[in-house]
């Protein structure tokens, strides 16, 4: 039997924590950012044969593991709808409180359409400030006219 | 009986339509952002004194509706969980897909804590981009560190 | 006060059935489909001023109306997670049954991406059949490929 | 002990991946759709005796392994009521902006009654374009017109 | 403006309270049954322009209101999930504890499908008991068997 | 350690699917009806020790076993409130279409009271049909008047 | 057109606070005891013809309202699945704590089967208690035992 | 590591089944009631050290698991809001039909406040009755007044 | 009919923001806490014939209105299970998080029981710091212990 | 493989049952709160490689179980929205009944904005009392002031 890509993702996490490696220092393996490195080896994106072949030997993953990674995941990582922890708690909080206002500017500056989250990339920066420092995230997605039709 | 809140937001949007201004007239008749402005006007922020004076003639607001922006308001405008609207549920699907990495990299670089949903701006920009422009938001929070206690 | 979008829409449907006109009619007016002719005269599509023109008449619609169904509007039109007619119920339905084998074959063929559900057209025909005629309902979307980032 | 239907999908998708089959491959071997393939080797459908006849060989399947692929399985594949997923989710996403819009067109042209999910077939094609290739997605269903009693 | 299903309905219902008729006489008036009778007029069913005329007279139905229960109903009578009424909820611990049971006597005997709740009738008889009358309900679906595709 | 009923139900099921038994020849063993008999194997009824005995030797049950099985089960097999099976689904659905229609017919010729789902039983029947046969489904439970107190 | 059922309950209970009436003087001129009364002038319980006569002059009820009390109505009475009342809350808290121990303890002594809801009483005593008088609340219901069929 | 409450539970409950002990037996042994005890060994109560005495020998408990029934439980027994089981269903419906009726009655009597489920007793008794014997819950708790502050 | 209970809070309310009174102003019109005092005048507290003495005046109250004071409210003020105001949602998150953390600590020094919500104050208090200041709420509720039974 | 944060919290919490430690001497183990103490070894925290030193003799700790408390957890240790268990319920149930009261008082007090649940700190005391002894339970987090932007 093939490994589960839930078991492969532990193994990596695994290695990860034994081995005290950042996930920036993983993202410079891959040549992708931070964000989605992390994002791709917890199991929600796929990824390409060349990026199993960059990360084989740090993870010591097998053929079959790799096999695995190669498959299209089934997207959705927290098992909760209004997640419980704090962090990612701010997320749905932002859309609850900021949604509508976020559509509305957002369409009176491109007409009726949407922000894609699929051609999408995500940010993550710290800004320096003596009030203390600030999270700056940066979303940046194709916008997508509805078609008529 | 003063006038709801709900109410006082249905003039202000009904004036907006009517008289086609855009967020961004508003916002700077404010002198705050568009996506802050809309979130104020629909409800979801509280207006002080001197930001009720900006837009009071604008709107035709009496002086009991001013009254009633000045209240805190219960914030949350959706109404639903998960939302139905394609905009807005790109945000939900981004926390989902996204979250927990998004933190797994915060808390690797500024420690236990989260970025702060309070002191905390958006600010929404067109990027032009031959294949199609692109929607860039900025999400800037402080970086709130877990009090150990 | 402007009328809210849901009034127009009844005011749409009232005389829709009061005059006893079909979709494909009010849709040859609009030269757009039925089902998008449908979905936007019941409030989950914007119209463009052009739109507006062509039906204002039909339905003697106000130049206030005209405004308030150019708007973006926040789409989603059932107010139940499921549905309970059993019409819609079997799209729901079609969605547990086989929603991950389609994902599996179409990501086979096109690679780690979705089906737009924005740049999408839907298309209803009926097919004759000595059996009983079928419904034959075509989904038409582009193929959005993820973004590595 | 007879192996549980999960544990028969397991070990199907375990060895498709193993050999890097693909479900049109698999589809060929049972002489039905991949989509039906696909659904149905992950456990969402019946398989006939001739059926597991023609892919026992090709997955080394058990002569139990085939008798419990024969039982009639409880339908359902996501265990989400809302799926995460953004592929399947879209299906949620274009149920409920056009989801009653379909059922009023469908309705006008056949009269009361709904499209048979199980009397039902799904088609998926590639349709080229220069603007970026495009799925297609046919379902194709009896219509069951309503009886009054 | 057209009056609402809704409000029709209400009507009806108003009248058959006032009037003390009973579901049975007025199944009479309309040719169908008591069961079909009661769904129809709260609502639940399309009424064809023949069952119309024949209720019109009774309930002192204006043309306008005759057009509107002649549109196709968005069905599902309850608003709750599980219902809170004793009578109908009954009908949902007869699912939880015998559903699945009632699938697979239906499917060992037919094969691989579901009985139709579209070509589906209801019949309620009381059954005299020296213990206490006993209610028979009776279902009548076609059996829709699966395709294959 | 008793086995868990859970465990004896897999063990019955899958000793039904290997010796490929159907609920109807093992309903003559208990002399029960097939759905009794599915729903009490699958572990949501009671057996008696004469039932126990019946079916020992047929499923090679041990007397730990059997003991197990005559304590008084948690009901319901479902595990979902709204059961994502069409088969299983079709009566949530017939409850939401026509459970307030059943509730007005059953209480107009009755009272007030309701059919009770403790003191009853179900029958399944296949009706030939040139057009289709049918499943027929009928329930029969005691009509229980509310106390007034 | 007749009044709803709530606006009934409505009059009802709006003249019993006026008036400074409680359920105790109102249950005796039913003659039946306060939780019923209660229930049923809430709208939970069908009233009988004579009934309404005897409350008809004390709350001033027309012939219409009488009417209207005479129908079955569809009982629950929360709107809430958890009630947030921390007085209804604590029955809530006991079936979650209880439930199943007085399922056990039941059974053990009746055999399968529940106590009915129906065929039930609730009677509310104050029970003198030097550290604090207690609230005594005994169910009486009949109990049903499972039909084998 | 320790056993879990939730294995010494189920120890205790296989012992029970095995050896044909009824609750009332063993609640004899603890000097306790048969559903203080039921809910108790089912890992819903606090067990003192003495209570732990009483019982280590009937259920051949070791030290460690005493110590673990010594531990403070989180309470809940069901793992569903709506319970799915007849018997323990009739509770929710009980509270959904009487409780507000039930808060009504004992506000008048008591005043402001609530029935404790904390300083709480139940009894369950057998009624003879020749129409069939009857179930008699009582609820005994102390009324806890509203503090006002 | 008398006022409801919500229509008295509004006007409440609506007087409060005229008149730009402070919940502090108001409580020591009612000599009680601030939060009990916006508690009770928001509908989620029973007032007393002295309480509504002391503010009849002051929100010109009528006799009616006082009496619909002087019932026992239906408590539970937010309309949704899990609060979508930042202010309101910090409470849930901080039972998420240190809920169980709280019970381990409470009931190591109390013994098995609970902390009243009955017999149970709150107070908030400023509390300077020179990094920003405080907010400090105090639960002071009554330690109830479990009954053995 | 590493071991799962929850496989480490079960071997400590199951070596605190066994040892006979309460939370209080742990806590001065880490020179911290009961409170924080409990919630960080059950999970809800981040505990420094300073943290770690202290309690890994005490709980014989490995240096790989000491690596996994140092990495950020995911908060939220109920499994449930609404808490079943008593002693956290309460915390729930006093959000619905004072949480709009106690949002009401602190903005009117400190404007806009919300009390930290990060900054942040819990205390438990017992305030003896002859009619029982009381839980005083404190929060005190930082005020935070909405940024306008």
């Amino acid at each position: 039997m093939m490994p589960s890509r839930e078991s492969v993702s532990d193994k990596i996490l695994s290695q990860k924590v034994q081995r005290g490696l950042k996930w920036e220092q993983i993202a410079e393996v891959l040549e992708q950012s931070p964000v989605w490195t992390a994002a791709a080896l917890s199991g929600q994106c796929y990824l390409s044969p060349e990026d199993c072949a960059k990360i084989s030997q740090l993870f010591e993953l097998t053929e079959e593991e790799c096999k695995v990674l190669q498959t299209y995941p089934y997207r959705g990582s927290l098992g909760e709808t209004v997640p419980t922890d704090p962090f990612v708690y701010r997320f749905f909080e932002i859309m609850q409180v900021y949604g509508i206002a976020m559509k509305e500017v957002t369409q009176e500056e491109f007409g009726d359409g949407i922000m894609s989250a699929i051609d999408f990339t995500i940010d993550i920066d710290r800004v320096p400030d003596p009030k203390g420092d600030r999270v700056k995230i940066t979303y940046n997605g194709k916008f997508l006219p509805y078609r008529k039709f």
